[in-house]
């Protein structure tokens, strides 16, 4: 089958790779719909050491299942299913606690033996713990806004979750990718009164503004700091949803922040320690967040997808095939796009 | 009127200073039946540079209103009362939300104009909004306990509140100080199933199991996160009470937390950026905390101290007059006192 391999920094290729195969008798197999390219596969698309062999990209699809193994029970041949980005077995104390991505027999698409889903085809270990079913056929139009529940979607809304927002608060948004676009979502849907994205791109800040964002911050740093307090009445605000992972972008969250506030991130920390730690003390200003249990969050959003109440599908602006994806890397790390959705 | 002055690191003076007046009408002037030294004056015991003129010390204490401003009205003279180590307003947002450290117009004791509490009497600012009256007498048998609200009681509360504490969970605390001993009383309080305290000295350790801890870590750094796991079953814990505020404890703090858990920090801390950023990250945790809404929790936990089910007195081994107070600096400064009670 055709899949997506990074070999090193930019270099992204699609080869002939043995086909996705039953391996465990708790796999399946499904052929790959729609996959995307994710904000957070840029990360390696910029610094990712020659890597011998190559690794598999992409972890997140809607797709068909096409074989199952013996022991997988809520799943068949020919049902259409969206994966998370994490598999999980469902049946542990971190799946009951609706912490899948702490699953103590799971882990991620594209390490080890588990290959990608920017592929024709993907294995899916744990398929009934990891999988689930989609109410609707392969080619809705709701199917965009569906395919976001394996990732993005899910992970705005953790960010919402962990900074606590709530009706009638404020918050921030940092970060105008397709990630940070559904946290303004995220925040709108849990009743933000003032949602504040700090972000410079035309597009993105015009469909932040659709979702419900209602004012922009285009400074950075301290200046981005000094409008948020401006924006506030002086003290910040309650909530601030960070998606880039950047020190700048966490140091600005801090300092952003109202006393008391919390701050939900999930943007890939390329910091060691915290900064502003003590900032963050005299406010009592809490740091939370990691990678979104999203498996726990589709049966939570999928609803207001069905029926019409949030559209995170529309932070797709480009469809490609699987050998356009080299292409649509290099698209989405120039800002040229925002997030790619593939057809393979 | 006498009072604790100090100088630099090490240099604490009882001198004579200008009686506590009222300045603002708002005021009340306390005279000091009770006071404290707290783990957090030997921060500035260690490491002040010289002052001139030195700074008043002290920040909680029980008192007996001696005189009040004009726009008082909650207060008069002759009542008893407890003081938060923070003072506030009691009628801007934060205080409404019940982090009254956060107040629009608070403070802290020892700071610019206002005095300290190691003296024989207070200037309490925001009398109304700060000062909450004792329903029992000066020499109740109780006092000992009610004092604790001041800070250490309502501060190892606070760490206990913000690491999510519930009924059933598993529950470290570092440090062997008061304010860790009344970290155990708290999390014993809201149900914890295990408590592991972190820490080494005897008669510390002894106090912390009656006050409910069941597993004692003696290993620091690595060592001690080896054993929080072995006394977990290898997850870690749900909830941790940080209390030392050092750069080491707060990454035991993150190493031995469960994916999921959460960390209160309550000693202030002494590093620049929360270590293990990224562990915390893939895991999941929240790093919260900071200066205890003590006054905010007297409503919470005074009902327990006057039932008899929480004594968080019990963490006074010493009581001394105010001449003693240079020599009790010493004694806690060297461990030899674990905290230290003034009568005047």
């Amino acid at each position: 089958m055709r899949a997506a391999i990074m070999y090193k920094a930019g270099d992204v290729r699609i080869e002939n790779v043995p086909d996705a195969a039953i391996v465990e008798q708790t796999d399946a197999v499904i052929r790959v719909s729609r996959a995307c390219i994710c904000g957070s596969d840029l990360w390696p698309y910029k610094d990712l050491e020659p890597t011998p062999g190559g690794r598999p990209m992409g972890h997140e699809a809607i797709g068909v299942v096409e074989s199952v193994g013996s022991q997988v029970r809520r799943f068949k041949r020919g049902d259409l299913v969206v994966m998370p980005f994490a598999f999980s077995d469902g049946s542990c104390d971190f799946c009951h606690e609706g912490l899948q991505t702490a699953c103590s027999h799971g882990g991620y698409f594209g390490v080890g033996m588990v290959g990608g889903a920017q592929a024709e085809a993907v294995r899916i270990p744990l398929a009934d713990g990891t999988l689930y079913k989609l109410p609707v056929g392969e080619d809705d139009a709701l199917i965009p806004s569906l395919l976001t529940l394996s990732d993005v979607m899910g992970t705005g809304h953790h960010a919402a979750v962990v900074a606590r927002v709530q009706p009638g608060k404020k918050v921030a948004v940092i970060g105008d990718g397709a990630v940070g676009l559904c946290g303004v979502i995220a925040a709108k849907r849990f009743g933000a009164e003032q949602i504040i994205i700090l972000g410079h791109h035309p597009d993105r800040i015009a469909l932040a503004r659709d979702f419900g964002a209602t004012d922009v911050v285009r400074e950075r740093g301290e200046a981005a700091v000094e409008q948020v307090r401006k924006l506030t009445g002086g003290t910040g605000v309650h909530s601030v949803l960070e998606f880039v992972g950047s020190e700048d972008a966490i140091h600005t969250a801090v300092l952003a922040t109202r006393a008391g506030g919390a701050i939900g991130r999930v943007g890939v920390p390329h910091y060691e320690g915290t900064p502003a730690s003590r900032q963050a003390f005299y406010s009592n200003i809490s740091v939370g967040g990691g990678p979104a249990p999203v498996r726990a969050y589709i049966e939570t959003l999928m609803p207001d997808i069905l029926d019409g109440k949030i559209q995170p599908g529309r932070v797709f602006d480009r469809t490609i095939g699987l050998e356009g994806v080299p292409d649509g890397y290099q698209a989405m790390n120039a800002r040229e796009s925002l997030k790619i959705m593939i057809r393979p």
